[in-house]
């Protein structure tokens, strides 16, 4: 395995694989790497000849309030996990590197970047948007392999993409649970144990919607009550948003028709946590 | 030559170019070519195996006073002159190929957009930085090829291609002009006899200050306000701009310090024409 940091020697590896017709598949993390991302690179592993897994933590995606300086790092356990898995590359440049000092263009992410995740974090789709365009272009990624868990940000790339004519295909992943059902994710290890029963009540919540759904519920209003009440009786601190929407363009559905996507936000003590649940 | 005109088509020539290792030069248009264009085809020529020529009138970089409805189209003159220079695919697509419906992705583009043309056209290099990024990517060019007669234009893009990691290489070309000095535009058409001798102080004020600089002038102020004077007495109605400024900044140049470039929006009649002198 290869570990690349700077733009010529990524730049330089990316020609070579290009000149000699190899598809290239990436999946960009922020490290503090999961099941939840090997999954991602298993799954470009068996679809691409070679695989460029990104790490970088991207600043402008985090809002000043946010956990840029306390999100957990783990470079030398991703390495290994990457290297066991049979990753051909890892490119983990500087802040540097990607943002140098005279850098100032960047993207306006698609309207579905609007709501929900886009009302709470009002800057933080711009940032995901731009900084994912320039790893493509990096890249020249043919595919490149999202998580279902963060929905709306796969939506938005995948808009994204679409808009600007990226020739990347996106693919999107199905999230992968811990045993007790919460969804992979870097932040959960800011959970104490008790915080972590509390943040069970996610994925119970999505399995009740999914029950609701499945046995005809049709009324959004109604769901997305139950849907509250149940994150809040299970002691959830703070919810951003809870809601059942439509997958494409992420308006609230109702009433209810299928597919719908189930999509919750929620404080945890200090901890977001966002996970969902789509229905087809 | 091929003509194309959907997305499908052109991914498929696209992907069989990179197939065969070919590189692809790019030459974006907006039609109503001249001799300025054709000179960057020369180029494409030259240093690709293939080139594209797109042909878009690019309705997002006009603002609704100015003359998108008018602007001079002469489709089958173009295509029988790209046909004549050699060029392998035309690339024409309609306005809902490049933008369908539900579009709403675009660029920020760099600071260097906000002066000169961005003050007067506030909303013009959003819209061609947009475009260029999407036809980059729908032709996967290699180089693409821009008039210096668009300085800024040129530089604005030269600038996103470096900020977003565009793997395509920027060339900027020499202002192409008639036997009177005119720089060539495709809005040249619209000047009357007695216009297009108004028209020709822009070029005689930059051999004004090309002379002034080259003996020596370094006052910034002075060189502008003479600028504006030769303009005003040769008859021209209305200055958006005329100035010296760093080539690469585009801040004013005041004192002078070679390399400058001298820059000049100006209007003859209800004609916007731009020229600019590049001092080294």
């Amino acid at each position: 395995m290869e570990i690349l940091s700077s733009l010529d020697d990524l730049a330089k590896v990316v020609r070579e694989l290009k000149r000699a017709n190899k598809s290239i598949g990436v999946v960009p993390t922020m490290g503090a790497l999961h099941e939840g991302h090997l999954s991602l690179v298993r799954q470009s592993l068996v679809q691409s000849d070679e695989t460029i897994v990104t790490i970088f933590v991207n600043p402008s995606q985090f809002a000043p309030s946010e956990d840029l300086d306390r999100y957990p790092q783990s470079l030398e356990a991703d390495i290994a996990g990457l290297q066991s898995a049979g990753v051909q590359y890892v490119f983990a440049p500087s802040r540097e590197e990607v943002y140098p000092e005279n850098y100032s263009t960047s993207v306006v992410p698609p309207l579905v970047a609007r709501r929900w995740e886009g009302e709470f974090r009002p800057t933080h789709f711009a940032g995901v948007a731009t900084v994912v365009l320039k790893l493509l272009n990096m890249t020249r990624a043919d595919r490149v392999f999202l998580g279902q868990k963060d929905f709306q940000q796969a939506r938005v790339i995948e808009q994204m993409v679409a808009d600007l004519n990226v020739a990347t295909e996106v693919c999107i992943c199905p999230i992968v649970r811990a045993d007790d059902g919460l969804a992979l994710s870097s932040r959960n290890v800011y959970l104490s144990s008790e915080q972590r029963t509390i943040a069970l009540s996610l994925n119970q919540t999505l399995d009740h919607v999914e029950r609701q759904i499945q046995a005809g519920q049709r009324d959004g209003f109604e769901v997305i009550t139950e849907m509250r009440q149940m994150l809040i009786d299970a002691g959830v601190e703070r919810i951003d948003y809870a809601t059942v929407a439509h997958p494409k363009t992420l308006e609230t559905a109702d009433p209810i028709e299928l597919p719908v996507v189930a999509l919750i936000a929620a404080y945890v003590g200090e901890t977001r946590l966002i996970d969902n649940r789509l229905l087809e």
